[in-house]
């Protein structure tokens, strides 16, 4: 169906229609005259204003991507290389995101804080393993107006060093724990490889979350509930299909004890995406920051701690799943606008008739499959609901079968190389090695980029006792999904 | 009363019941062995702890403020100076208000967005007056990593110059006006005056609102829409008193046509503090940025443009206004906590009875005056909420009674300065002209700060027509509140 709203208002972004998950027309919606006028128009206005895509999903799928988010008018490309503006459209899914998890967080007792966006030197590299991996993208403060200051200061990448001397101050005693904040911040990282909307950017929005318990079956258990909400956020409200599983040695969070994540994959690019990731901190950062408290036996004893955080870049996934070749698709859920209603016009209709139809006569069309329906007004509040759900579930269905399209099993080197060939999703049996995973990156350097472990899901396929490891031929100890990611 | 939680966790803070407005006593709450012994635990958990207020509001207001904010856990100073960190009590407040007026403007069709952190230079520096008022607090990134960045990037310290070069792109004819954003976020200036939590600090959480429209008419109304919100966060949610008034050409926003403000008053330290501003651009910044659009008539015009904030800064006026000697008072609208029910346990007694009779008998004890009633189990909520309103007016009230009692009315120079010493808020008739206010605050340079207008009130009482203006002995145009201020 040709959107009259282009029609009627050519400033309106061609991906408008896109924010509306269901289109009802009032009035002689087949009306030939109305079509042809409309499609003129239309097409006028996208060679006047450029706002239709010129590229299709399939064909250059990064400049699609560019052009969904551009024209969607979610982002706005900055005159400072990787920031991007964040439009109205984007603000309300993120919203709709934060009002789910900032609720599900508090009823866990876990609760806000604001933490400092500068970080000083010497608390930053306090802890080595960590600022090995974010010394290189971390942005320096050196002058303010006209004056150099005494000693630069770091914007924080994220907040483990910024939070933690103050857990030392504040937790004493075991009636001190757990300790359980979050923070919904601005966070940097001065990445140079390729900057992408959403998915890869300088500065970019999350939530941070850092607890410390007394016990590691308290932090153990809270990372998984943690983990939960980032498959429902992805799940319930993105319709983004996700795996949880566990990161590898070499892809865990730097100086942590072990990461979970949620799990995404791109087909169109073949490329997996971390969504969001639950780290267990075990008792690394307490032995550096000095986070000691006494037991309930008297004894002195160090806290064990977690992090976790998803951000703005669950966005970007959602538009690379769902988008088609009219512009972006939105889950009902986080659509700011669920339905447009559109009286037709056409050349000498009464204008005041259609209008009083509208409130009579409703033909809907899906934006998830274009699907038409007549709607009897009799119950339409109610069959619109349903529809809505419907278009929900069905945005998910239809991303997972093209997910569980792309899931390849490699058993050795040469299905493992065929396979990334093709820009699958390779699930392997692997030894667990962190050599092996080196040794894999190794091999498969090139323009695309190495392929690298994503996750060893924790819904694992049986492994017979004689598997061998896809990459070493030594015995396998897991399934672990593989791939490029981004 | 003595409050037995502190008795029973010592490591509760002083400060923490201050965070209820009411305090519930179950059981014997007059029990003579009972007080004899919560006070002796309380003296020993102040001793051990240090968490009992050191000083008296009236003996050493600095003082007083910093151990109330810091002990009763709003703030942690941290280690970079004049950033500080934003506890969860401090978060409740500020999202109570956030939410409030985030759904205010919503319905003034105002949307919410983001914009990046960094501002390049030469867009920073494009309005030559702005970038005047606030070049001297700017900090600049220069690296990352290790390496030198070809362009220093400065940090915003508000967003007229990241917004508008893109409100030039996006307004192209009438149909695209008005555009009215806000958005929520962190901004940083590098002040090197006196540090204060909330009240003054490099970091700060504000919303900051950006809107274009076709005629001044729009502007002006939006300015005094918004300036009405300011007034009702102050007076509805936090019970502080405010006047509604204009800046002097002095104090101005630098860049824009003419500021409002709601100003609020510290009886105790005698100063007048700027509590949010709503600005009139006026068509400077459209003419630098080149915010032009096709009217409708098909000819080029300019927008008019306002901006708007509001800061965690509320919370320190709300502190310094209600707080005591005791620490904290919070208007129930913001409380977190607006009720502690406590059973009253005392030596041999049977503490399941105690219990039990929570349910039954229920001494109230307020926060704000500590007046004590006993409520009948029936109607108790009904009750309990009517107590709740009037503690909240019963704040506002008083806070108000406060400040009305240090305006002075001063008419010449003599009163000015007999006024200013007494550290009132001094009404005054005024010229309205920029030297004489230059010339006051030059006669009144010492070390307590130079007096400046803070604003002259919209609401102006009678001024005959030979009123003289109290410093320059001209004629007055208008009646000014004058000060020393935050």
């Amino acid at each position: 169906m040709e959107c009259i709203l282009c029609a009627l208002n050519p400033r309106l972004a061609a991906g408008h229609c896109a924010w509306a998950n269901l289109i009802m027309a009032g009035g002689k919606a087949d009306n030939s005259k109305s079509k042809a006028n409309t499609k003129g128009k239309e097409k006028e206005v996208k060679k006047e204003t450029k706002l239709g895509l010129s590229v299709k999903k399939d064909d250059n799928f990064g400049e699609w991507y560019s052009e969904v988010v551009v024209n969607g008018e979610m982002i706005e490309y900055y005159d400072i290389s990787g920031c991007y503006i964040l439009r109205p459209w984007t603000m309300s899914i993120w919203e709709v995101m934060q009002a789910f998890f900032d609720a599900e967080i508090k009823k866990m007792n876990i609760k806000n804080c604001y933490f400092p966006l500068f970080v000083s030197p010497g608390v930053l590299q306090r802890e080595k393993d960590h600022i090995e991996g974010f010394a290189p993208e971390v942005a320096w403060v050196t002058k303010s107006g006209n004056s150099d200051l005494d000693v630069p200061i770091a914007i924080r990448p994220t907040s483990e060093t910024v939070m933690y001397p103050y857990y030392s101050k504040w937790i004493r005693g075991h009636r001190d724990l757990p300790l359980k904040l979050n923070q919904w911040c601005n966070v940097v990282r001065w990445e140079f490889s390729n900057p992408t909307p959403f998915i890869r950017s300088r500065e970019f929005l999350w939530q941070e979350g850092h607890t410390a318990f007394a016990s590691r079956t308290e932090a153990d258990a809270e990372v998984l509930e943690i983990l939960e909400l980032y498959r429902r956020v992805y799940e319930e409200f993105l319709a983004v299909p996700v795996i949880k599983g566990q990161k590898s040695e070499l892809e865990k969070f730097a100086g942590g004890l072990y990461t979970t994540s949620v799990e995404a994959f791109i087909p169109n690019s073949g490329r997996g995406i971390q969504g969001a990731t639950s780290h267990c901190l075990g008792q690394n950062f307490a032995k550096m920051f000095e986070i000691n408290f006494e037991d309930d036996k008297g004894e002195k004893a160090m806290v064990w701690q977690n992090s976790w955080a998803y951000s703005t870049r669950t966005i970007g996934v959602m538009v690379m799943v769902h988008g088609d070749d009219k512009g972006l698709v939105l889950p009902p859920k986080v659509a700011a606008l669920q339905i447009i209603v559109i009286p037709v016009p056409y050349k000498d209709a009464n204008m005041q008739g259609i209008l009083d139809t509208c409130a009579a006569t409703v033909r809907a069309v899906r934006r998830d499959n274009f699907a038409k329906a007549d709607i009897a007004i009799d119950g339409l509040v109610e069959k619109v609901k349903e529809l809505m759900d419907d278009i929900q579930q069905s945005l998910f269905d239809t991303a997972k079968l093209k997910r569980d399209a792309c899931v390849v099993v490699a058993k050795n080197w040469g299905e493992f190389a065929e396979a990334l060939g093709q820009k699958k999703l390779i699930l392997a049996p692997w030894c667990d090695e962190e050599e092996v995973e080196k040794d894999v990156k190794a091999r498969t350097k090139g323009d695309m980029g190495a392929a690298k472990s994503l996750c060893s899901p924790f819904d694992q396929p049986a492994l017979p006792e004689d598997t061998l490891c896809f990459a070493s031929g030594k015995p396998a100890k897991k399934w672990t999904y593989w791939g490029r990611s981004y």
